[in-house]
């Protein structure tokens, strides 16, 4: 497949984005160690000279690959400036569950390799996880939701990997429960289980 | 190294249970890719050619020793006959923190093999959480904990992903909480997290 990125003319910056945009697409359709920047070249119709240009290796650039989902999920996930602590967590796991809908295959591509993978890939995941959840502590610091302790760390990291479990089985059946229940279901159980400690 | 087993008449059977036993340990130490029947042979002091004969393929040894060491998680984590639901949930999660204590490295490498590994290697990590979880709405008949409904089964995996992950996160810091105060959180867990649903 040529696309016309081969043609248009960008920053490096853009372009390096653009390119990783394309390896974040062959993820969805490809296991991990099928990703590769020979791959890449033939499927941006750019050479392999400019792809180790951009990312060195194989290994960098799979890894620059994951480091921008990452990136692009827990900002898709930023939740709302203003309202209660528990609405803001709402609308945030919703965007987050939409997001897992949309992108079923890379997500669950990138959760397997992240576990699987080298230290790098999977110190990237606890990255991703820890943007995702320090943010409950950073904005919640009130105190309404949960306290910053260490007990409260250990429950919510916990609780994250629930999260990521029960949406990923989810996706595969969701007559099991509606969309809205299943928030409900996510966003309670963070204080329930902050409650038991 | 070259142990009595090269030497002792063993049933095949026993021999074969030998040889997983033997297959776990190597997991304790090396990552999945280095297991090979070539390294057990040399460990155990036994000819390739019967590994071959007992396993077959390097990746039908792989998963025998991971479904070995499975179902002997699962053996050792059933719960006690008699008592109440929660004391006998309690007293399960107990032994099962324990064997990740005492197995941490192996444990933590077959987490990490399934959730990365082939389809069938994942397929056994879902086996054993089901033999796990399965058991709970069986010895919970009465509904005492929780009923048996396909929402109460989402939430059921998702909490037995929250557990492994926190037991695993704990084991790195144990300062955090107690042992007990640990149990405490992931079994009243699971009734307040179905109580939700």
């Amino acid at each position: 497949m040529t696309t016309p990125t081969s043609r248009t003319r960008l920053s490096p910056q853009a372009r390096r984005a653009q390119l990783l945009e394309l390896g974040a697409r062959l993820f969805a359709t490809r296991s991990v160690e099928e990703i590769s920047i020979d791959v890449l070249a033939e499927e941006a119709g750019v050479s392999r000279g400019l792809l180790y240009h951009y990312f060195g290796s194989k290994q960098d650039f799979r890894l620059a690959v994951i480091r921008h989902a990452v990136e692009h999920l827990v900002e898709q996930t930023a939740p709302p400036a203003e309202g209660e602590p528990l609405e803001r967590l709402l609308t945030s796991l919703g965007v987050y569950v939409d997001y897992v809908l949309d992108n079923l295959t890379l997500y669950r591509s990138l959760v397997r390799a992240a576990a699987g993978g080298t230290d790098e890939l999977r110190a990237l995941h606890d990255e991703g996880r820890f943007a995702l959840t320090d943010r409950i502590f950073r904005e919640d610091a009130q105190g309404e939701i949960l306290t910053d302790t260490p007990q409260a760390r250990l429950v919510v990291r916990g609780w994250s990997a629930m999260a990521e479990e029960m949406v990923l089985t989810w996706a595969d059946d969701p007559s099991v429960m509606t969309r809205d229940e299943l928030l409900s279901v996510l966003a309670l159980s963070l204080p329930a289980l902050v409650d038991l400690t």
